[in-house]
């Protein structure tokens, strides 16, 4: 048996050729190599080693993605901007260790600073060439304003709070070289920065941010140039109502006494997804829903006018209005209608994609101590707070 | 350069190789073979293929899920209740043409009446071993009456119309032999039964049906039995509240003018998503929108109450009630618990798939051809009318 067990299994062997095969496919699509194979063919051979479409459909989808990143740390080897000296203020919570884990991929040297850690600030700040702030929106302003009297003139001060205009404000105020802020559009759980877009917030001599920029893009992730005020305006939608949508909703179906994992077995996709959004949420710590909703009063006033649509819409459901909810219907589609051509095929990805999920996860028991989170990036922090 | 098209390319070598390890991936797996690579041998491997992880947890997951479905047709070759006489009454819809091609692949015999097609009823509906209603709500029950008059008593009949009680009592009234209701929770666009929910709503003579239940769970779909009024009230919840969510979301973008196109570049993956569910409501004919929304009383009823939870969740807000909005919170939080250990993986899952698909969407033009819709299953249909 211990023999056994050691020798190469049959599914070991299998695995070991198809990942050789993989990383050619992803270099074949790298270099722009598109001699297909004709679909009738390949429909025949799927047939015969029946594979269903939808594995090929998500092996091209992957492999595809794959070729548009270069994460290899090789091409920085060299460079006079590389390694940097990275100290990331607040770096315990889950985002700044997600930048922790990504900078030090690349090779950087990342230090991390805890609240308790201020008498060590001389060397964490005075020697870093970067600075970036990962601590709560309430604390920000004070930490930036102690943090800048540590930094030499020439340190990069950035951050990566989700408020930016009095942010990068105090930035500006406190501290007198290169600033510029950040806004991850995402949160944990995100293994990568492929696809998730990245606000930047210009405020001063931005070209000492060109390597992590850099860094950012090469990783897949899409930096989104945008003034402080535009960022706050558009937050207010995209993070406010989104929130608000499915917290209402878990209130409401909470409060209506309705059998959530019932609905679960009646449900379509996309309402699955809705309540799995919503447990997410509530399944969260309630200081960022309740900081996210009370917002400024700029976003409480996006929140009541919302309510107020729904209210109409109800109402007008209630009457039976057919004609209102027909106009409603129309000024709606003709502004999502310049969207739908990117936006479509992205829902029929994600309903198939969830049923390939929750099929796997009847069997993925047997896999799991195969991925995640064992093959994580190893961690190789100066972690001060652990 | 004639000849170098017609030879195999490197491309072509490789993925020729790729679905034949698939396919002996997917046996291993429906063979319980778990003997797995060491997860540090596994990440040396895919580091020195070039591959990035998430490739491999897509490979492990579509495999996984494939290994669920059996869907030959061989093993019903030689059975007494194959292949089947069916007639789709109003299958020329999407998903009349889904069941069309379902049941056509499985090696049934399959024709589709439409409105015109009543004086072949005779034929069409006199020797079918199962009738299968795909007609509008609206049109239901006056087409049941009608059809019931040609059927023999031993003929099953059924239905995939989204409302269930008024439906089984018209074919439990008009006909006297079997009897059952579907509803499948899913729309067009659908490629397969996988993963995804078809409630059963039992009439009369249940056995009768036990072929084409058979059928759909073979081929990945969950049989959810529930009665007629258990789905109908359910229906107001799964379909009602997450339709009427995402139609409020798109007519306040709509009326505040928000420039939704630049949102999407300055939004988080679970906003994108939201989006692109809205884009792909305002897309499609109103009439479907305005008879979920006026439907039944009880379901305007329950856009009325859920109108009014947001009314003053948005009024907490404004006014900075937080012990509201706190007790909101709690309550919701005590409902969703029991189904975040199913769901939270679905959200993490979802959101890298979407960041997968967008990073290959902008080299997948390349490999278009290769996938959908030429992969459908061959049309072999006995179309009456086109």
């Amino acid at each position: 048996m211990v023999f056994c067990s050691k020798s190469p299994s049959k599914l070991e062997d299998i695995d070991r050729q198809l990942v050789k095969l993989l990383g050619e496919r992803i270099a074949a699509i790298a270099e722009e190599q598109s001699n297909h194979m004709n679909s009738a063919v390949l429909k025949t051979e799927l047939d015969h080693a029946g594979v269903p479409e939808f594995v090929w459909r998500n092996l091209l989808t992957s492999a595809a993605a794959a070729a548009t990143i270069t994460p290899s740390v090789t091409e920085d080897l060299g460079r006079t901007d590389w390694p940097q000296q990275v100290t990331l203020i607040g770096g315990t919570g889950k985002m700044g260790q997600f930048f922790a884990e990504q900078l030090t991929c690349a090779g950087h040297q990342v230090r991390i600073m805890g609240r308790d850690d201020w008498d060590d600030a001389e060397v964490l700040l005075g020697n870093a060439d970067l600075v970036m702030v990962c601590v709560p929106t309430q604390q920000a302003v004070s930490v930036i304003k102690k943090a800048a009297s540590y930094l030499r003139e020439t340190t990069a001060l950035t951050d990566i709070i989700s408020i930016k205009a009095p942010i990068v404000e105090a930035m500006l105020t406190y501290h007198s070289g290169p600033v510029m802020g950040l806004h991850p559009m995402f949160g944990p759980g995100i293994s990568s920065f492929l696809s998730q877009n990245v606000v930047v917030c210009p405020g001063r001599s931005e070209t000492a941010f060109d390597w992590l920029l850099r860094l950012i893009e090469r990783n897949g992730g899409k930096l989104r140039t945008s003034s402080a005020t535009e960022h706050d305006r558009m937050m207010g939608t995209v993070q406010g109502i989104r929130h608000f949508m499915t917290f209402g909703l878990g209130v409401f179906l909470a409060t209506e006494g309705v059998d959530v994992a019932r609905s679960l077995e009646l449900s379509s996709p996309l309402y699955r997804l809705a309540i799995a959004q919503a447990s997410r949420l509530f399944a969260q710590n309630d200081s960022l829903s309740l900081e996210i909703m009370m917002g400024s009063p700029e976003s409480r006033g996006i929140l009541q006018r919302l309510s107020t649509t729904y209210a109409q819409l109800a109402s007008a459901a209630s009457c039976c209005d057919r004609d209102s909810l027909k106009r409603a219907f129309e000024i709606a589609h003709q502004t999502f209608q310049t969207v739908v051509p990117q936006t479509l095929p992205e829902t029929d990805h994600i309903i198939e994609s969830l049923s390939v999920f929750l099929a796997a996860s009847t069997v993925e028991s047997l896999e799991a101590d195969c991925v995640q989170p064992s093959m994580q990036p190893p961690r190789k922090l100066n972690r001060i707070v652990s």
